[in-house]
């Protein structure tokens, strides 16, 4: 019972995405976080784990030595259990409610964060342009702390999406409208964009509304708002009793 | 002109809190963050950059290599110029509005993070536990991008500050009153716990009025939101037009 060379190569090649593209797996790290994948409708494929105390009702369990779980692991303090699961099939059904929409977000932690805040907020899916980073990502699986359990995460041609929907198009920028006196209704989609560069030319032609977040402080701040804070504040905007 | 081996000894022992208080510097990196701290208040102590141009105006700019740059650097991909500030004096001063409070927030990137938020919506004084995490911590001087030279951050015994203080004080709970539904105050302390724990119950004990950001998804969740994301959120409720 250990971690042979060819399970080792298998997870740490999951690091990649082509390699999570080419083999539909992925990997979900820390008691915490696997429990939720666990009981979800995600599919085990293999669970290694230091202790199996908690793992004894599944199967394509394999017990393993703390180094091969610090070989393994991609945190800096593994915590037990390393798991591959499936990723799974899954289509975007246009329903009523907001969607939130994501234009080529990088940082693995700022997706993290926004499919927590989906979470949260009872936003069941999220449509994401096809330069924004995989949601199988480690860092976004970590950070979304089990949330990808409950928010399908839909990789898209943005460009189509919006094209074809019926939904109400909000742009989030600098010198958008209010959002505190919008009236924002229930049924609309709402955009946020890249990092450094907001929302790309193409996308932005599509959209009938900009809002932005007023800004208290002096004059001298140049700095926008983080995106995962920002959006933070605009889901709660559109979720709130006005 | 290059890095001496004691000026690398003195940047690097500087990514430790006890080295900062014993010398009362601190470090940034990047043009963004060193011009933001350059055209503050905030006094130089020295300047290393591979190019200068930027700099000529300033003293104790010394031009260093690349391979010094990464030698001297905490970044993954470090960005021309590194400096060595000093730590300011300031003094926290009572006045009318809204004061944010943190009682033992851990992690780096919440702390800047929630810094650049203050800064945003014109709360130009936070006040932390004293075992929260370091504001001159190499990472949260890096996710504040700047916004250190606008908020003054203050360490201090937070029982000693809720008792003396005649604002209304206001807790971050699960269980609170709908944020939401809630008429908020100008005048308030606004207090966030720690990541895992939450408010300690010795300053719990210190506060008035419980709100909380109701959860509008299913009842699967098990998570709270995170720290950073649920600060936007009550900042941007006591500081919109209700």
């Amino acid at each position: 019972m250990s971690l042979s060379k060819n399970q080792l190569k298998l997870i740490t090649s999951l690091r990649k995405k082509k390699y999570r593209v080419t083999t539909n797996l992925f990997i979900a790290e820390g008691i915490k976080v696997v429990n939720e994948f666990l009981g979800s409708k995600f599919e085990l494929e293999h669970l290694f784990c230091v202790d199996d105390t908690d793992f004894t009702n599944h199967e394509n369990v394999t017990v393993i030595s703390e180094s091969d779980l610090k070989k393994a692991s991609s945190l800096a303090t593994p915590n037990n259990v390393i798991a591959i699961f499936k990723i799974p099939v899954s289509n975007f059904i246009e329903k009523e409610g907001l969607v939130l929409a994501l234009d080529a977000i990088n940082d693995p932690g700022n997706l993290g964060t926004i499919i927590r805040l989906c979470d949260w907020f009872g936003i069941d899916q999220l449509i994401c342009s096809k330069d924004t980073v995989d949601c199988y990502n480690a860092k976004v699986v970590q950070a979304s702390m089990g949330s990808l359990t409950r928010v399908g995460v839909f990789y898209t041609d943005l460009k189509d999406y919006l094209s074809n929907t019926n939904k109400a198009k909000y742009a989030t920028l600098m010198n958008g409208e209010n959002v505190y006196k919008t009236t924002l209704p229930k049924d609309a989609v709402l955009v946020m964009g890249n990092e450094a560069n907001g929302i790309s030319t193409p996308i932005l032609k599509l959209l009938d509304n900009a809002i932005s977040i007023p800004r208290f402080g002096s004059l001298q701040q140049t700095e926008s708002l983080n995106v995962a804070t920002a959006t933070a504040i605009l889901l709660s905007e559109f979720k709130r009793e006005n």
